[in-house]
Parts: C-alpha cells; sequence; structure tokens
C-alpha cells in the first residue's frame, strides 16, 4: 500500500525517525524540514542584522494576512478571508462575539456543540455572558431540530477531537441558515485532514489552529475566517491598534480596517508566523481531496488491522466506520474487562496502555476517561505506521493474563 | 564614560555592529546571543525529536508562569504574580474586564489615560461597551482630581510611548486607591528601563510587552500581572482551557485554576515564549537600579549632545528634563522652521529626517507629526551611540540651507 501511494514522498518533506510510529499529528505535528533554516535565518538577519527594517522589508506587518492566504486553500477559502494570529480561544471569543453583533436584534441563544472541545464552550459562555445572551448545548445532529428565530449562532466543531467523528458541515450550515442564525465552524481537528469548503457551504465564521494537521509547530497561531459578504459588519470585541484602517496615524479614534485584517489584535507574533508559513511548504503540489482519500485508506486499514490483532471485546471504536462521519484519527474505548486486567487504582487503564504503546515506540494519545487516539497525517504517515500501531496494541493487549477470550477480570 | 559604565559588558550579551547606532530598542529590542541557539534546540530537538512529549519532558506546558516568573523581578513582582502569553492588547482586555467585575457595583466608568497609545484605549472601550460602563479619557497628572467613587478603574502608561515621559506610578496608584478605584499599568514602555515596584505600589494589574526592553523578539507574548489578593477574584473575561484547575480533565463545566495561572488563555505559543526565556538571560546579575543609573545617565548626555551639536530652535524636547518623569527615551519634535526647509509636499519632516538618520548609520524611529523618538536600552546602548546620534542629527540639520540660525523658511 505504501509502495502505490502517491502522497509516500510528502513523508521525505518532515523530520521523522523510523523507530517511531508517529500517530499524534492531530495534537501536535511533526517538524517540516523547510522550519529550521528558515527560522535560523529570521532569527540571524531578518531580527538580528536588520532589526526593525524587518517590519517591512522583511514582509513581517502583512505576514497574518498573507499566511492566512497560504491557508485558504486548504479550507476552501478566497484569498483575503483568513487572518492568521493569536490563539484558537481567542479567535472563538472574537468569532462568537462579531457573530452575536451581526445577528438579528431579537436572539437570545448561542447553541454550542455538546460535546465540544471544552475550551469552545468555556469562551462561548463568556461572549454570550458579555453580550447578553444565554449557551444552550446541543448534539450537532439535533442542531437542524434545535435551532430557532431566537438562535443567533452555533459554534460546531467540524471533526469531535474525542471520537473522531465528523460532523455535515454542509447540512448543519444549511439548517442555520434557513433558521436566520450563523453558523460558526471550529476547525481544529479537520483543515489540513479533509476538504472543508468554507466559501462553498456558506460558512459565517471559522476558526481553527495550526499545530495538528498544518504542522506549525507547538502553539503556533489559530486563524479566523469571516466570509466575505460579512467583513464589513463584522466588529471585533478585540479591537487592537492592528485592526485599525491607519495603524501608523496612532489616532485616539478607532475607525476599524477594511477586509480580513479587521481580524488583527495586537502586534502579531513573527517567529510562530513565520515558522507556520515555512511549515506551509510542505503542502506545494498536494491536493486536499488527495489527502483525503489516503486518510480514508489510512483509518480503514488501521480498523481492520484492530479487528485483525486485538482479542475481540478488549476496545471499541467510538470513530465511525461511515466514511461520511469520519475525519483523520481513530479512537478506540477501553472495554471494563481491560479495566480489570489493569486497574491499581490510580492511573486510568487507557493512559497506563497508551504509555505502554509508547515505549513500543508507538505513539498517540490518551483522552479520559478511556479513550486512546490515533491520528493519521496522509502527508507522513505510513500504512507501515498503521500495521505497527495495531500490531503492537494487540501485543500489549493479548499478553495480559486476564483479558484472554472469555477470561472475566477481577479487579485488583 | 563608556569605559566606566559597569554595564558596559553586557553589550557582548547582544547582537550589535558598530556601523550602527541602534537607539530604537523601545521598538524592538536587538537580538541577545542566547536566542539562536536555544530555538535551533528547541525546533530540532523539543520539536522534532521529543514531538509531544516536549508538553511535559522540555516544560512546555509550564512556561508560561516559569517565564513570569523571570520577568517579575525586573518589574518587582514576587513569584506567582505574572503570566506571560497573547499580545499586549488581549492582556489589556483581560485586566481592564478583569478589574471591572471586581470594582463595586455603583462604577460607571473606566478612565484612561488621555495621551495613551492608541490600542490601550480601543481595547478599553471594547471593555467597558461589553461590562456596560463609560470611558472617560483624563490626563494622567489629573487623574487624582478626577477619579470619582463612580470610578471603576483607570489604565495609565507607565511611560509614554510618544514623549518619553514617565507618569507617577506610586502617587496615582494612591490616588485610585483613596477613590476606591482599581490601577492598571501598561508598563510596555517602562519595564526592563527602570524599577516599577508593583507590589511595593499595590498596583492592581499590570501589563506589558516583553519586544521593547525585554528583548524578547518581534511580536514576542506579552504578560499580566495581577495582585496577589485579588488572583481569586480574578474573572477572565477569556476563559479558555489553559485556565482552568483540570485543563486534561476535559470539563464541560468551568472552574478556573488557582492563581495566576487563572490568566492564561488557549495553548502556549512555545517557540515565541522559549525565545523570550531566552533572551532574558541577558539580565543574569543585572540590577534594574543600575539599568536606570544608566539610562538618565545616557539620557542626560544625549540631551547635552543634541544640545551642543543642532542648531538652536530646530529641535525641542518633549521629554521632560526632571530625571523623575523621564522614562528611558528622548522625543525630539522638529520645528516648523524646519518643516519649511524639508516640507516638499508628501512625507512628513521628521520622517525625512529619520530616513537620513538610517541612512548614515543612527537607527531611531518617528511618530507622527513631528517627532523623533531615539530609545536607549542600558543593557546594550554606550555614550558613543548616544554622542553619535546627536552629532550626525547635527550634521543633518545643520546642513539644510534655509536653518542656518535666524533663517526663516518660506515652505514649498
Amino acid at each position: 500500500m505504501d509502495a502505490s501511494d502517491a502522497l509516500a514522498p510528502i513523508r521525505d518533506r518532515f523530520v521523522l525517525d523510523d523507530d517511531t510510529a508517529y500517530l499524534d499529528g492531530n495534537s501536535l505535528g511533526a517538524l517540516p524540514r523547510a522550519v529550521p533554516g528558515r527560522i535560523a535565518d529570521v532569527i540571524a538577519r531578518e531580527w538580528g542584522e536588520l532589526r526593525i527594517r524587518s517590519w517591512t522589508e522583511s514582509g513581517w506587518w502583512t505576514a497574518p494576512e498573507r499566511i492566512g492566504d497560504k491557508i485558504a486553500p486548504l479550507i476552501g477559502a478566497a484569498p483575503g478571508r483568513v487572518v492568521v494570529g493569536d490563539s484558537t480561544s481567542v479567535n472563538i471569543f472574537k468569532a462568537v462575539v462579531g457573530g452575536v453583533r451581526m445577528a438579528g436584534k431579537g436572539c437570545t441563544e448561542i447553541l454550542v456543540d455538546a460535546t465540544t472541545f471544552p475550551t469552545d464552550g468555556y469562551i462561548a459562555r463568556s461572549a454570550a455572558r458579555m453580550t447578553g445572551l444565554a449557551v444552550r448545548p446541543v448534539e450537532p445532529a439535533r442542531i437542524a431540530d434545535e435551532v430557532t428565530e431566537r438562535t443567533a449562532l452555533a459554534l460546531v466543531n467540524h471533526v469531535d477531537y474525542r471520537t473522531g467523528e465528523l460532523n455535515d458541515l454542509p447540512a448543519i450550515t444549511h439548517a442555520l441558515h434557513s433558521a436566520g442564525a450563523l453558523a460558526v465552524w471550529d476547525l481544529c481537528h479537520s483543515a489540513g485532514a479533509l476538504p472543508v469548503g468554507l466559501d462553498a457551504h456558506h460558512v459565517d465564521l471559522a476558526v481553527g489552529c495550526t499545530y495538528k494537521y498544518l504542522n506549525g509547530g507547538p502553539g503556533s497561531p489559530a486563524y479566523l475566517y469571516v466570509r466575505e459578504s460579512l467583513q464589513e459588519r463584522f466588529e471585533s470585541p478585540l479591537p487592537g491598534w492592528n485592526s485599525h484602517a491607519d495603524p501608523f496615524a496612532m489616532d485616539p479614534g478607532y475607525t476599524p480596517a477594511d477586509g480580513i485584517r479587521r481580524g488583527r489584535v495586537g502586534t502579531p507574533d513573527i517567529l510562530s508566523l513565520l515558522a507556520l508559513e515555512a511549515a506551509l511548504e510542505a503542502w506545494d503540489g498536494v491536493s486536499i481531496e488527495a489527502v483525503r482519500a489516503k486518510s480514508l485508506a489510512l483509518t480503514d486499514f488501521f480498523l481492520e488491522c484492530v479487528n485483525a490483532y486485538v482479542p475481540p471485546g478488549l476496545v471499541r471504536s467510538l470513530t465511525p466506520h461511515d466514511h461520511q462521519r469520519r475525519g483523520s484519527q481513530v479512537s478506540l474505548a477501553c472495554s471494563p474487562q481491560l479495566s480489570a486486567a489493569f486497574a491499581q487504582g490510580a492511573a486510568p487503564v487507557a493512559g497506563q496502555v497508551m504509555d505502554e504503546l509508547i515505549r513500543r515506540g508507538v505513539v498517540g494519545d490518551f483522552r479520559h476517561p478511556d479513550v486512546l487516539r490515533f491520528g493519521f497525517t496522509p502527508l507522513y504517515t505510513s500504512f507501515a505506521d498503521a500495521e505497527r500501531a495495531a500490531r503492537v496494541l494487540g501485543e500489549v493487549l493479548g499478553a495480559l493474563p486476564d483479558v484472554a477470550p472469555g477470561a472475566a477480570g477481577t479487579g485488583g
């Protein structure tokens, strides 16, 4: 399968060692080879020699929009609709408050994906508190039924961080629009792994991080998308000087910039931005459709290998088998039988299993209470990685004394 | 003067060339020598090899508090009161909203430094709008007279970015407290240049950037200070998952962390944070009192040289001569006579003068409409730099045909 994989050569654009099957790119993407040299030059020459001149001469000032335009094609956005900077949480605040301010006067609530990554819910509640609205958690599949004319917007995760389930962005966006509400999507776990189609599906606002499938580095800056027709009405709750129409006029009165620059806040974080820009070079000549095809092939193959290698009944996939509902990770829940075999009290079983996998060179992660997560980054994950991960998982679980088929653990 | 300067050897901790007198460290600090090697290791080993493990094994997760504790002694704060992350503008939003939420119920207004750097005013207005208060601009020197029992807080710049004037932090803080209001200080232009004494003067909240006198690099993350006795009451408007008491519990309900970690928001930006941490090594063994003494000696000497070299009447210092009221920069306003000699229409005179200084190796900057700014970073600025800057300024201005003493330019 690796021999016939057209994306296989892209793996050489990353720093990876063959001792490790790195399946945690959905948490922190691997290091792209273009980054170290680029950042060495940014530090030594652009900062060290040109110093202040680099704000203009090295293009620092315009980096947030320029890099936004490089992310745009990966999420189906035209140029001028994406700006990079600040954390995902800060961008969620901009998007939710900005969305509420564009919504109808009679709106009283925000819907939030009930299974959301927690920061989305925390920030949405803060945004609701500060704009006088209420938050109502709703399962993504129920949004079409639950949205009302009092709904300002819904904040939804495109892919669920825990289960890897892909939510139906076109249908949910359409349902929200039919009720007069805005659609705000969190793309953290989908951007760079599958086509998003923001413009095509008329998404209103979106945010996403860049350190997972976009490989921008630890804590690299997030991005904000604002639909073109809404940009003029977008009022940021964080109107920093970088979002002013003429920042260097040092005008005491605030006039927002035209276009997506309005989503900027303070002085952009240049080292991290330019590391991200170099990281995005790994996408040269790669289509997101090819990435999606490989992602599904990888997760299909991994699930098949898990079935083949892991004694039955010990783990159960939380990730849908239906391609239409699957992101680019596989989450396996540990069975109560496993808990019995493992439990010594302190650490959760899934944590103990993952620790053992990591000791054996298979790197995924775990999430409370019982979930093993394996992320598949089509730019660098091989089918051999997928086979190895399932095989080592089978070895670790199969070697447990109490988990032979039919054995019932007693705990202790 | 350089020969007897005890801080002179510290200059070797920075990458500087003798061709340039770099007097723009109040905008972007020079590159500390410790940074390139440290960041090369962070990228190649911590990210490239350890990848996800570095969040714990390389101390990434705790970097915001750890680096906060390294900035703390420079601004007179005990450990556990400073956290690093996000831009200055975002931190102003946290501080102002957090401050309003701690203020008395009957408060209706926020005072803002009338000559503030613009972002402070823009963000304060947004914070006021979102908390139902009004903003009233007040000259810093008038705050003691203008504060009332309806004032929630005042947001004041410690040093004015334009004039270099140092505001009286102890007296203004005391006056605010006497009226029951909180004091929120912006330390962008003072931290690293002079003693601040946050704890000693009972400042409530403070923010500052790290890319000026702290030399953290372009757009390096800012910091938030919250007085110890207020931390328990601090409610962030940006309660991202990093500020949760147990972030990895992925709890849908928000419980804020104890202490200053409550000021965190999203995933911290590791490359920029660790560049800043390396930059702060330049302070090893340096006292902020010694820095202040050298700063005043440098600016005194520069003003003396300007008097000696520049034909009279062409520039006028906006920076107070009184040491108690002077930060670590000198701002010179260009006279109308100069405008007459220079003006061809488009570019402001101060901009044209600064361009010519930069061509001759003297790097400061200009601010609209007529201000030449020269920043003095005691860690690396020499008295020779100060002398050269004044001399070159004298050469540039003295060579203008229309500016001989007594000549009256006619414009055109």
